[in-house]
């Protein structure tokens, strides 16, 4: 008997192949846009570079371009002399443009940088493939609107909201009864509080498991990304933050998962490896016949733990939850507070334990506006980020 | 901002509930079957039983007939006194005309009896929630067959079974690189083989984790239940074996997973309790929104192990493989000879470790029909009771 269409099979593919996909990689020389470009480069019939935008590595952005001769390119700062030429068909253009003229967008700049690009490219009906954190966490309530009003969609990157995501396909969004962020407890989650407080930027630069740049690293460090994660969580997959829950999962495998309705639980595993997640938010609704990343070996792996987040050594993921169950301009104010504390924890100002106290401060000290638009949303932002370096600059004294 | 309809779902659910589905319960004096009584007697606004057929548990087919009061019932055997008279509206059918007769029947029958159900159902386009495992072991290619023909679906009901299912949803079928079955490894998994060849029946009727019957018990205790449950994923999912595997994974919690062509795995977890695949099947593509069986806590679980099983210990897993990669008549061979060697062994007539040597010995002699029709798998079946009683009684002189 040859293969047949079972009833399993939703007739989602068609069978054909047809022109590459039309990708613009926004923040092209940082981590994910890196690992975005080694996916692209391996499945050539499928995927083609049309834009490229990346903030001040303009070598790294020259040699891109020279690699991949997008039509559109756009940077931060002067041209360095490597930008001086472009190569012929090649122009700059404004990242909301660039977003709107590709079949995907890839949003993985850092911070604010992203949120106009994505806002217009789901108003223009585009998928939008994110990986940005900041976009979704300060105006979480603005980007789904624009999603329902354009008829976007998103699709998330982040390994932990792909698995909710490739969990939910075939499902019913009301048939959720939690989404479980599993989190792999960051590089001090065995650290009592007088050790966490003694923490040096070195140590919490060295994360386990994955490789990335050095804020997110101390978020990670902090359980302030698992925290935010939760925020993103609720705007991804509409779900108030009482449905979203953290388990602590030291190996980074079981990516996270969604409880149903029914009590049944589905989970989405692998390696970690963002190019997983970067192909699948790329490629959807198909999955590639080639994997990007090592396989997985469970009963190789043989064992996997699970556990309770500590809130009390880790205050940060209690903020960011509450921040999201508060909602209005709280989220804002809270990432505007942990970048500034992180920042002054990198130069050495401050503690490691006082990340949080920064945090806590700023949120005490904000009247938050609800469904504020986003002139509000950035104000609340530029308050927050004066506010958390005065603290700081206090807990410093 | 009240909820949206995101863009992942897609839309199987109207939102309106109508009459209750109407179940058709084949063998529903046995622990399945009593389970989805319990399943339906939960629901009752949904699911309607119209049908009960049993074997011989007589007294208690009368009590549930009481209870459920359905158009159609069926048994084997003389009535006993508590069938002597049946409730107005109540009356006996034939199993298969009693199949097609209901929105869906459910075949938790034992052995061959519940292939011709089952056939019936799929050639009359109905979905079929099999529990049955003979049926897809003995006649997977018929039963596929009939339900091509015939446009009707299978929704298993086996907890691998139905975790391999939920992971499918919402994927294509050619994108599935390997099923992963995973298997407590029985009740004997930490004994060498000495100490097999001593086991009692009383033992291995001892299982660690779920109550069924004798049968299930000894072939889950040898491994022949997962065997079996290779060939079963076969015919359900439309792989060949080449992509069948078995983990170890001794605390039961995830049923099973998917491997899919990008090398994303899906699986699906819950605590071990048969009432939550009954109502996943007979929900689908619903998922109803109460639990039937308590919530998992992976928190508290906190460990999950998996490892690779033994072949050598238990040779009735690699027989039963070979003999799905065979195919042909030798799946029924390998069946009915296990059929006769655990009644053998229960009665006390050969050990432990006697019955893959009377699979084996039953296969080797064995010369294979390919695609056989359904008198060749019975005439297989017949041949092979006959060949492996008189190698047991061997074993045992």
């Amino acid at each position: 008997m040859g293969p047949l269409l079972s009833p399993l099979s939703r007739g989602r593919y068609d069978g054909c192949v047809s022109q590459p996909l039309g990708v613009a990689v926004l923040g092209s020389t940082g981590s994910i846009g890196r690992q975005a470009l080694d996916v692209i480069r391996q499945l050539p019939d499928r995927f083609e570079v049309v834009a490229l935008a990346a903030g001040r590595n303009h070598e790294l952005l020259a040699r891109q371009i020279a690699e991949f001769r997008p039509r559109f390119v756009a940077w931060e700062g002067d041209a360095a002399p490597a930008l001086a030429t472009l190569p012929d068909g090649t122009q700059t253009i404004g990242t909301e443009e660039m977003a709107i003229a590709c079949d995907v967008p890839l949003i993985a700049t850092a911070g604010a940088a992203g949120l106009m690009p994505t806002l217009a490219a789901l108003r223009a009906g585009k998928p939008v493939a994110i990986a940005n954190k900041e976009v979704l966490v300060m105006a979480g309530h603005i980007v789904r609107k624009a999603m329902v009003d354009g008829g976007g969609e998103l699709r998330p990157v982040d390994s932990e909201h792909s698995a909710i995501w490739q969990c939910l396909w075939g499902e019913e969004g009301h048939a959720i009864r939690r989404v479980l962020l599993t989190a792999s407890g960051g590089a001090f989650r065995d650290l009592d509080e007088a050790q966490l407080a003694a923490v040096t930027p070195e140590q919490a630069l060295n994360h386990p498991t994955w490789n990335m740049g050095a804020k997110i690293t101390v978020d990670s460090a902090s359980l302030m990304n698992k925290g935010m994660e939760t925020i993103e969580a609720m705007w991804l997959f509409d779900v108030p933050m009482e449905k979203v829950e953290v388990v602590l999962h030291r190996e980074s495998i079981v990516h996270s998962l969604v409880e149903f309705s029914d009590g049944s639980v589905k989970a989405q595993l692998g390696v970690p490896d963002m190019r997983l997640p970067i192909q699948c938010a790329l490629a959807y609704p198909e999955r590639m016949p080639t994997p990007p990343a090592p396989a997985l070996d469970l009963a190789k792996l043989g064992t996997l733990h699970f556990g309770t987040p500590d809130m009390a050594r880790f205050p940060c993921l209690r903020l960011a939850m509450e921040a999201g169950r508060e909602g209005g301009t709280y989220p804002a104010v809270m990432a505007a507070a942990d970048e500034v504390a992180v920042y002054r924890f990198l130069d050495g100002d401050i503690r490691f334990t006082d990340i949080p106290i920064v945090i806590d401060a700023t949120l005490r000290r904000h009247t938050g506006v609800a469904d504020p638009d986003l002139d509000a949303v950035l104000e609340a932002d530029a308050w927050a980020r004066q506010v958390a370096a005065s603290v700081a600059t206090g807990a410093h004294a």
